[in-house]
């Protein structure tokens, strides 16, 4: 039995409210257990200068805690006048999984910025962000293709993140919360779309280490979390949404 | 009539939800129509450098928008590497209107950190920010007045703000939104507290100017407004806090 | 009697010396007692990329002081590499106040750039700023009107601020020079246009408040403090450029 | 075939050069085909301020790329005034990967800084500095083994990287060049200690995924290239180091 | 003839007016022509970290310019967040050469700072600023010799600073002003004692060069300029400071 | 005889290997006694924008050493986020000196930018960075006089660079290594050209002064040096480049 009374391969609770805030093109509210992120997709009518004329779309994402979404407060980053490592590796990461499931030609010379503000941390705030942005994408990227003529639906599967650890018993365990997390031998993010091919995969022991045959009870426990974390995103988005991305990837 | 269907002296709806985050000690989620914003205390048992054994307490305040919490994107500070002008300005006035509320003495060698996080802005995130701080400070000032033993209760008075305005027809209005803001002729901050005395007032005229007697219209709108807005805080945080407050003060 | 020996409502003496620099299209030395500021009005052929193509101008402030201009040397905030909030808050006021005189349309599509460096400071610093940044920007802004075809004179009023307080000892007084502002109850600064309309009203009760009637004393102080420094401003001036402004003000 | 003749599990030539610079503890000068970093490793004794008094070392590690070691000059992250984040991730990688393999008990409370600094770059410059570095680190801590009384050997395990990747045409390959790495349908960094277990796997695919099955054989391509590149870092280090390592690890 | 008039080896008028401010330890303001820079030596009991419990002292100089002390108004630096190479050049410059003349040791653990401001710049505002602030360190030192026990007089001799070059028509001439400046073929700055020895020489020949025979004369010149500003310092001294600094010198 | 056992007037060892790189257009690895730098050209195809339109070319250089270059490591300047004082000394030096050989008109809108990053340093690394940028332009400058119709060949000459010093002994030595250079009495750097011409000369007495007499003898010993360091780059960039620089003088 977990910390919290979960079993090894049970996922926390999860809600996402779409349609969070007024302003975003796409906006969500996901919560995984206690972490708490609000995502939000912009449209930009821009590429970046590098892209220009190439006749594609970006998608970037930026990734920020509130200071006291965490038990000790942190201090702010626009404070400090710098970003984290930690923040720049994250929304990379955020930037990069969101982009392998999207058509960028028939997007066209768009931008999609998703920023994820994380307003309340219990672990996981990576791979929530993830999970959430993707809806909150989804939502804005459906609305660029009913109001302008696109030549394909842009959106080529569904998309979801969780985490997967070792624990100090050697328990392999899926959606670690922060106390865990911060116990685990080994983390892993596991980034996957739904016809269940990896996007991104980030293992790591720190001061520690893991063999072939724990790597893959890791990538099995994963692959059952996010099976459950596709329907959720499913339900959020409604039929209409879904039935267009699982056309497209016919 | 005003734009969103007001009277000239009516506020908005405000919502306060209290204890809306986990982590810290006080925090709420204000509500002032389709403004929001997230207020957190959090209690720091240092002080900074400066006012080390002096035997007092430090109130600070920090201020920041979700880049989408606005009609357009905005570039985040963190990734700008500085705080915008506006942003000091505010947080400055955040900080300095809570401290005239709270006996420093009283609080020993603590800082009381409140953040500010709009996380939609619709006019008045600087007005709301006040009005909700001073409530999730309260909360967290409590909690301390209760696990140590301070010379008195801490908080002297009740303090809230809100933003008054001569629009473009010459009619003085009540909790500017955006699009009234936008166009104001003279736009009017005022901090009050609970006995009727001003704490802080800013009021300016972009390329416009106002006269004495327009000034006084300005005060007794502020004065109408806060009055309500006094019962609205009383209200969330509830009759032990309001009647401890209402003691100290006599 | 106060500290200096002044009466309640007695100005410091107030010296101009305008043509001060030999680079800048109007510059002025003002002195205020003991605070001695340099205000440089600078004319850019260009406004900022926000504003190209209206066919406006625009008028930004930049306030410094001399790391010695005070008791104790200040760290440079070149050295710092960055600008400190109450900078930035000062030039933000400078600027707004400066922008309520000026007719922006027709001194065309040009930048007026003010630069208020302090060399010696002794309280009312960026009130001072604002008497002396009238008076360089007004003699640049005549030199325009004589070199280039403006629609009409770009200079709707005369302008000029000066700080009222509330002292520990409940008095009322004008003017307040660095031992009183450090130490008053209610320090409120006060912009006023010839006219005798606000500007811009800055109040604040650091760790105290100020009731309706201390209000209504104050600015009755302000307004006679400011008359004696329009007077001053127009035998600066002189008065062809003061009579230019009053007929413009018809 | 590949674009420089290599078969698909074939290295590029390794060369790693010991005690290249006079001044660091440990240093080396490590080149993969065309990709050269210099490795060193310099002792400091003191720890970070959140690590002392705890009786534990620290390894922390720092990356950059001379302007010109790549095809188009790059702008120097000093001149920029801040580090990217490319460079942040890698980083942080090299630093967690070499703490995986050190007894920080044993080191006592020292800082051991690995500079990874690329003077020409043809892919792979990550995974040859954690190779590069973990010989610089060696020999710096062998050092520190014979000058000081160290409770235990400090290096448990030998400890190198290497990529693998899927070119456009499917093929799994090991040690991608620049122009195979730009190209990739999928990039994998593979940090592996001597007895053949995982410190850290980043897969990655840009706009691409990757299946279960090519996963496996992705693994063991960097098995079988990992084992090639101890043999090379034993070399390197001599019998003396390697006996020490190879003692501590039964 | 030179463009203002001069001959080649005459200097520009130079004042000296010393106690310009009100609160630095020493000051002046000093002018060679048009060029004018405020100079403050401000005391600072303590000495940089890297030089404590050494028993001596610590001299440091800044140098900066009002944004319109040039023909073209410029950012500031505080605005752009860095500090110019030219600038730290200068300061480093400054510094150096006011410590050639000062007893470290006598003066105990004291930092001098010394601000040089340029409020108006025509050419030769870093000889300007050693020569006046070589005075304002003089006032400052001379007030701490009186007010505390030290080991002997601190000032070892006289400092002052002019420049030579070779102007386009191949003419060697003294102080240039901005217009000779820019178009010099050779520009260099000599730093001298009272007793005729160098303690800094820095000849430039941009895209141009300068030979042996060249330089003495720059060198001839340079010393005849600097014979009458020495005599200018002792005048702004007096007679009492003067005297110190000879009997020290013997 | 001295620290190294060198006679006062003898260089170290001075050794040029050309074409150390494979992207850059030029590129050394110079090394002068243990002191080591790599310097490389690169060609951009444009000029910065105050220079566009002009029909000339520019030099720019820029100047960094790894962290551990010295004997104790060095904070590297992209991690403190500023460039040092010193830095942007040498690096302005290095551009201003070599731009004195090159004709800038002749390269056409072209910028060379030279990299000096030192990967090891004894003392003399800004000279030793002169000296071998001088060859690694030559030898870019060289590719580009023949693959591109230039109006002249654009090296009108050789350029090198040594330092001479005082030492405490009074002894004036050529070539100072680091531990001379920290305690000599007096620094000289000393740029010059093939013909026997001054480029820049920089003598600095740090807390010490010299006379014209020592002067001359410090000039005398550089020019020695630099005669033998004129033959060492001749050899470097063999008899073709030699001759067409020759030709080019006469």
């Amino acid at each position: 039995m977990r910390v919290d009374g979960r079993e090894q391969l049970q996922l926390r609770p999860i809600h996402i409210e779409t349609n969070y805030l007024k302003h975003p093109e796409g906006s969500v509210l996901i919560s995984v257990g206690d972490t708490k992120v609000i995502c939000t997709a912009s449209i930009d009518e821009r590429v970046p200068p590098f892209m220009r004329g190439e006749g594609k779309g970006w998608i970037t994402a930026e990734y920020s805690m509130l200071p006291r979404a965490t038990e000790q407060r942190n201090i702010r980053e626009a404070a400090k006048g710098k970003i984290s490592g930690r923040t720049m590796e994250i929304q990379r990461l955020i930037g990069r999984a969101l982009r392998a499931v999207v058509d960028l030609e028939a997007i066209g010379e768009r931008t999609i910025w998703l920023d994820c503000d994380v307003i309340q941390a219990d672990g996981g705030t990576r791979t929530a962000s993830i999970t959430g942005a993707f809806v909150a994408m989804a939502i804005a990227l459906d609305k660029i293709s009913k109001s302008k003529k696109l030549a394909s639906y842009p959106i080529k599967d569904f998309l979801a993140a969780t985490s997967v650890g070792i624990l100090e018993n050697k328990e392999v365990v899926v959606d670690l919360n922060y106390v865990e997390d911060s116990k685990a031998l080994v983390d892993m993010n596991v980034v996957m779309i739904g016809d269940g091919e990896f996007v991104e995969l980030q293992g790591t022991g720190e001061e520690a280490t893991f063999s072939y045959n724990e790597l893959q009870e890791l990538l099995r426990s994963a692959q059952e979390g996010l099976a459950a974390i596709f329907e959720m995103q499913k339900e959020a988005l409604g039929e209409e949404i879904t039935n267009k991305i699982n056309t497209r990837k016919k």
